[in-house]
């Protein structure tokens, strides 16, 4: 029996200690019912964890054999329920009341007795512990009948109250982390709306390149998912090369702001002053984007988007491999966005059209391994 | 005896959970390193730290009377230092070493002794336990002697080495924290200098206008602190209100972008027409950025910096108060920088001449309690 009782102390420190670098709470809160059944040997054990998005309790289930279906209503309670006042009052008292057994609910008095057993009876549940973080209460932990037939001993209670401690403080740390984790995410959309929103405008400086942004940002990611799937990206980090390609895509033609309207919008073709004059806008856009710290990869994808890849291209004609990836994915999806859109001085090829130039292209304008990946993307029917 | 005990281990466990919500490292190790001295009665103890960033073990130490002065030479120790093979060695091995003691040096084998011995000295240490995290070594704990004069017993090893896994966990955690917040700063940075870019670009269009938004930003963000410090503000999240305001700041001309060229740069005054076309960036700004999520405020900045208090201004003829607060700092900064500057149909007006323009214009154009915060700020010479 001594050992036993070590045992279950033991593995429930550890997965108590094991649960601190999680941080997601619903694989936390799944784990540590997890192993609270396990190591108890009890039928099942359930959760009312506060929730502060629906600031309300919610509740989660142990998985197993004994597992309760939870009637709808029962979800969920609110902060008003008389089980979650009175561990709140009680919590107040000089001596705290670490747990509450079934056997006891009589003791309680008068009218607070019906709401809590209401709470006993859904989950079954022989003791109930509750999880405090300085005055507020985190979860309600009720825990269902001992395998054995026994009932819980002050020991095993008096160490849950203890381990409850430890839950709420991982379930505290896994809520700052998910807190944190949704800000990074907020930002980021923030920054890509923003970067879209800005290069929008620039863009409607020119009625015949409506959408030519977003759409050359979808045919350029379209081609990176495929080099992905398909294995060619080596060495570089996905999720990376996907953010700046983003960037990059995004803020290609960024630089146009710096060629004068009467250029941008004259009507038939340019001359070959006017044509120099307007190739100026991918170094621009290098310019313009130069002072931003960590837009090394995206700046290179702005510069080099007009580079061929037989090193007829501008500003600097290079050539082949040296010509940076980024740059050579948004050089082919740049090209089949303005080749099937119809501009002042000529109307837009066609779909097949279109793909049969791409691909005549390829080891001239354009990388061989692109061309192909693009034209699988284009069977496939993502462009 | 048996109660001292009890107490050191109930302390001690105490304050290992307690860290666990400490997300600044050397906070938490600073915290660890005065509760083991104080609860264990030892003289000091000292933290050998790994640090990521500089690839080594770096040491902390504990504050206190018996506080060592470690030479300069030992605050740091490379990964190939034979105290952090020794310690790995042994914790690839079956049966762990779960400390090392100053006695127990002379039976390691060969060369690896001096070295080992070196770091004991310099740290005056009878004992050392390392953390690791699954296989790597995180730590090396140093400890100095106990003031009672005895010997660390076996049960205060064993149970020194399971505080260590938990001190692990919560630097794990910690340094997991510091990572997501260094993250966010970045992006935070990443955000700010990208719009920075694009409006200095949108800026450059017009050769009058060169540092204008800048300036702008800077004169705003020094009259919203100084209604910070002055207890002006009350009710708004301040660190909001800066982020909302440089934003708007940044990007209060954007909408000249959906201005002709004709106009932004004509020499001399427009036309009563013309007048009328550019006064619409103000509401074209407000579209450009009418898709960014989480812009409200910001976008009531741009919208509106050019009301005038005694509702005269444009594009809604506000009044008052109902002129956004935000729009109404940059309303009066944006005047100022406009003012001081050079235009090609007037020159720029003297500081001192500026400061009694704005002055004067209190209750008109401007909210007074506004320029008198902005008098201030020019007083105090930080505009």
């Amino acid at each position: 029996m001594q050992n036993t009782q070590l045992d279950y102390r033991k593995e429930l420190e550890k997965a108590a200690k094991r649960i601190i670098l999680i941080h997601k709470v619903d694989t936390l809160v799944k784990l540590l019912l997890r192993s609270i059944v396990r190591f108890l040997n009890i039928e099942h054990a359930n959760l009312l964890l506060y929730d502060q998005g629906r600031n309300a309790y919610v509740a989660h289930t142990s998985k197993g054999k004994a597992g309760l279906k939870i009637p709808k209503g029962f979800t969920k309670i609110s902060k008003e329920n008389q089980l979650i006042s009175y561990f709140t009052k009680m919590h107040s008292q000089i001596i705290k009341a670490d747990y509450l057994l079934f056997s006891h609910i009589g003791n309680i008095g008068g009218q607070l007795q019906n709401e809590i057993r209401d709470q006993f009876v859904v989950y079954n549940a022989m003791a109930c512990i509750p999880g405090f973080f300085r005055e507020k209460l985190i979860f309600a932990l009720f825990l269902g009948k001992k395998k054995d037939g026994h009932d819980f001993t002050d020991e095993e209670l008096g160490f849950l109250s203890v381990l409850s401690s430890d839950a709420v403080m991982a379930i505290q740390n896994a809520n700052l982390f998910q807190d944190l984790n949704e800000q990074l995410l907020k930002n980021k959309e923030l920054f890509l709306q923003t970067v879209f929103a800005l290069s929008s405008a620039i863009e409607a400086k020119d009625p015949y390149t409506q959408g030519h942004t977003e759409r050359v940002t979808h045919y350029a990611l379209a081609v990176a998912l495929e080099l992905k799937e398909t294995g060619r990206i080596y060495g570089i980090d996905h999720e990376r090369l996907f953010d700046n390609l983003r960037t990059a895509a995004l803020l290609h033609d960024i630089g146009k702001i710096g060629i004068a309207e009467s250029i941008l919008n004259k009507e038939g073709a340019l001359t070959e002053d006017e044509r120099k004059e307007m190739q100026r806008h991918s170094d621009i856009g290098a310019k313009i984007l130069s002072g931003v710290n960590g837009f090394y990869e995206p700046i290179l994808g702005v510069k080099y988007h007009h580079e061929k890849y037989d090193g007829t291209g501008y500003p600097d004609a290079l050539k082949g491999q040296n010509i940076p990836f980024i740059a050579r994915i948004i050089s082919i999806a740049d090209t089949f966005d303005a080749i099937t859109s119809t501009r002042s001085y000529r109307k837009a090829l066609s779909r097949q059209e279109a793909v049969e130039l791409i691909s005549e292209q390829s080891g001239k304008q354009f990388d061989p391994v692109i061309v192909e990946v693009f034209l699988n993307v284009c069977k496939k029917g993502k462009i």
